[in-house]
């Protein structure tokens, strides 16, 4: 699987010996001497590699739902594939994912008699989104959605449990794996792949994307034996992809310099929900080769995230189920500030603007019928999550003023009394009962990096355009490296969905790529 | 100015011939041959030229304040200066801009009373911005705004005549020029930098960015003679920038391709208050040779045209002058659809939206108290502006239901009784009569694309970064063709301000450059 020279080189060589061998070789000049000063030049201006070290059908780049979903599919089309990973093990952010895929159509909706189609799906896409969505590619989702779910099903071995709500969707429509978590199908995916005989190589960044002198994409400059983040570490090697390269390297919200250039106030104040190598240098490598980026600047914060615990953590789950059932106050004013059930952006813009972490608290009767003891317990556990028997204990903990606290959760209750909030029109529950009853569990919010809903521009084949407002050939991309599926605002369990539709429709047009050489 | 071959080309030719050179020769083999030989292999993947057909110090691309601006100060410091312009006249969208300037802490305002400041300015700035304006730009412009006004008057001679207030703004701050016309400021730029000795070539087009191997950018291919918008026109010339290119190029706001990648619902059934040459391929040729572009989805919508008179027209000053005086209509329902004195942005949402265009409308009284009488007749004379003697006439000509349209004005009247709008929260002011003294004055109103906030990413200095996050040697840009000063909403009034402020820097800068060759 080697060349030891492309036959781009060769194409050269050929004109330039026809040019000058018959005089060179008159002198008895040493052949090999003067094709490779032009090697040299070569390799220095145009920049292809003076030798290739491998050579693959389809190579992609990253292991997590999208990367798994189009090498199944290039590898099930007959091509040769490799798959590169920069970290030591699979599953990029996947792994990490809830398990949660949104589905229009399912069986379950059927049984439980709830009316979904592509179109429904859709609208719910677009109004998220803002209508920024690229429209060909929201509609794609929708529509492919079903065979999706079949496919992690019946050919990859997923299975899919139950039949789940999320924010912003017209109906329940999501399914969620049997371990309620994205290993659930990316540990499948793996394994398939790798029984199919493709080819994986951890450690391995891509460093570069190679194109010909027509701009088609040829291989790839990699770093094998690569340790994140060490950028010196590893060697240089060429892969030769015959067919095309396929980016599924996920998004950069744990590349705090790209993030404060696309939206500036998410500085290093911020961490992320995100595996660490969410750090998009294959984004910027494939627009330095000339792929297009889009809406970059689209960045979703995720509100229900406590400075307290590391990763997602557990107070996510504390927070929503919390939220129109306790009050969320400013701890400097120990006033109320926000609506505590508007949306994500809508909680984390007025977060930021702040700028320190607010505070999240319920009573015992609320929190025990609101959230669920795992939580409760975990977030205890791990300190994120307090447990106090008194108002004044939770003030003087968080250095609330005591006294405006104690108004302020006099006036949410009379609020909660009247089921309506004239102050910030926080939806207050059917169920909701005044916060009143000791002990009092309280948290610390400060939003964390969720989702680069932008990335590069690709057409609903997964192509990836250029800046030339060309498809770039031979190159495809799918996933959270990708920007316009989603638009302004990425609707929940929407992700695993985009990997796995595009994934999928990359890896098959991949393989379809007439060799180059 | 013109060199047969770059220093670039020399170095690779020299060491070409130190390596194969004695054997050659010795064979008798005619250098001439070899040499051509390995720069057909360079242009062909370097993409340097073979030959340099004209040379400058710095080359700026673009005739509005931000190019003219930079070449004045470019050739203020020494340095042999070209601008090219694609279009046959200087100027691009600065000569149909409004000559409306915003800045902090002049005269004027001194003498009215009012207490300004940079740092209250630039507050307004990323107020306006949602915080997405990198803020050390948006500070810059803030910090430099009465320094520009200084230099335009005393230095360029442009006239600035009086303080106008300007919605965004805290106080009153933008100065007009004393044609109330961008030319009252472009047409002396021009005047100045041809004194000076500034080149210009008009009709002359950049296709590409050249760069050497390192990345830094040593000249343009162009083409001359170029008839806008026929891309086969003209003839491919290379024009080498000793020192520095500044790309001053303007918006894109007249791509319908382009902006519907970046907006997808800004499609060709929207027409542009902007020149027709701001086609923004300067700035994807940028992006094509490494730098970065940013926030480029946002993209500003004017409220207030009309799709009964081209450009910028008359309605916008008639709409402007009437919100909070008479009702804004959905044609199709005869209702209000949108609180009439809400920002640009909320506005053009709604309208697109709906997706067709709206009425606004006003009685005899509050339109002769609040639109000028210039205005008027010329709208009327366009035939953009219709006057009706009666109700029953107005809802005829535009098909809006009778008995809502009457309803609704009805309800509208009740609230400026109250000087409260229970409905859309539209502010009512003092002077607002009800609307019901004919002739009624109506017009229809679409929006139109009017402003780029997004394109490349520059630093303080001006200069451009490339996706490697680095700087790019040899490259600056100033103007609309760059992003981040604004951030997501630009404030009226502030790019002749960014323009003549980034102007100046890129100019300045582009002079202290060292001579690559």
């Amino acid at each position: 699987m080697s060349d030891e020279i492309s036959q781009e080189s060769e194409v050269t060589r050929r004109s330039f010996l026809k040019t000058t061998g018959a005089v060179a070789a008159a002198a008895g000049l040493a052949m090999t001497g003067l094709a490779a000063t032009v090697r040299q030049a070569e390799a220095a201006c145009g920049e292809m590699p003076k030798k290739w070290d491998e050579t693959y059908d389809v190579i992609v780049v990253g292991t997590g739902f999208a990367g798994l979903s189009a090498a199944i599919e290039a590898r099930h089309a007959g091509a040769e594939v490799l798959v590169i990973e920069k970290m030591r093990t699979h599953g990029g952010n996947s792994i990490i994912n809830g398990g949660e895929m949104a589905v229009a159509g399912t069986k379950w909706q059927k049984e439980a008699g709830i009316q979904d189609s592509p179109e429904l799906f859709m609208k719910d896409l677009l109004k998220a989104g803002s209508n920024l969505n690229h429209p060909e590619l929201a509609r794609t989702i929708a529509e492919q959605s079903g065979e999706a779910l079949d496919w992690c099903q019946n050919f990859v071995g997923a299975r899919f449990v139950k039949l789940v709500f999320h924010g912003g969707h017209s109906v329940k429509r999501s399914v969620q794996t049997d371990n309620a978590s994205g290993s659930g199908l990316v540990n499948p995916l793996f394994a398939k792949a790798k029984s199919m005989g493709v080819k994986f190589q951890f450690t391995t960044k891509m460093e570069r994307l190679i194109t010909n002198k027509e701009g088609r994409v040829v291989g790839l400059e990699i770093r094998k034996g690569y340790k994140f983040p060490d950028d010196r570490s590893g060697k240089a090697s060429f892969v030769k992809a015959r067919k095309a390269v396929v980016l599924a390297s996920g998004g950069f919200s744990q590349n705090v310099e790209l993030r404060q250039i696309q939206d500036p106030r998410i500085d290093s104040r911020f961490d992320s929900t995100n595996h660490p190598g969410a750090t998009g240098e294959a984004t910027l490598a494939a627009c330095r080769a000339g792929a297009m980026d889009v809406q970059m600047d689209w960045i979703q914060m995720g509100p229900w995230t406590s400075p307290d615990e590391k990763g997602f953590g557990h107070v996510p789950q504390f927070c929503e189920r919390l939220v129109g059932y306790g009050p969320m106050i400013d701890p400097k004013t120990g006033r109320r500030f926000i609506q505590e059930t508007g949306n994500r952006k809508v909680r984390a813009d007025a977060m930021m603007a702040l700028g320190y972490p607010t505070i999240i608290f319920g009573d015992a009767v609320n929190v025990k019928r609101q959230v669920l003891s795992h939580t409760l317990e975990k977030g205890m556990a791990n300190g994120a999550i307090k447990r106090f028997d008194t108002i004044e204990e939770l003030a003087a903990n968080y250095g609330i003023p005591l006294a405006a606290l104690k108004e302020e959760i006099a006036k949410w209750n009379s609020y909660v009394e009247k089921r309506k909030d004239p102050d910030f029109n926080c939806k207050i529950f059917p169920e909701t009962t005044p916060t009143v009853v000791a002990p009092f569990y309280a948290c610390r919010l400060w939003p964390r990096v969720h989702h680069c809903m932008g990335g590069l521009v690709i057409d609903k084949n997964a192509q990836v355009k250029g800046f030339n407002l060309k498809p770039i050939k031979g190159l495809y991309a799918a996933g959270e490296v990708t920007g316009g599926v989603h638009g302004a605002v990425r609707l929940g369990t929407c992700a695993m969905l985009d990997c796995v539709v595009f994934g999928r429709i990359a890896g098959k047009n991949a393989a379809k790529e007439k060799n180059w050489g």
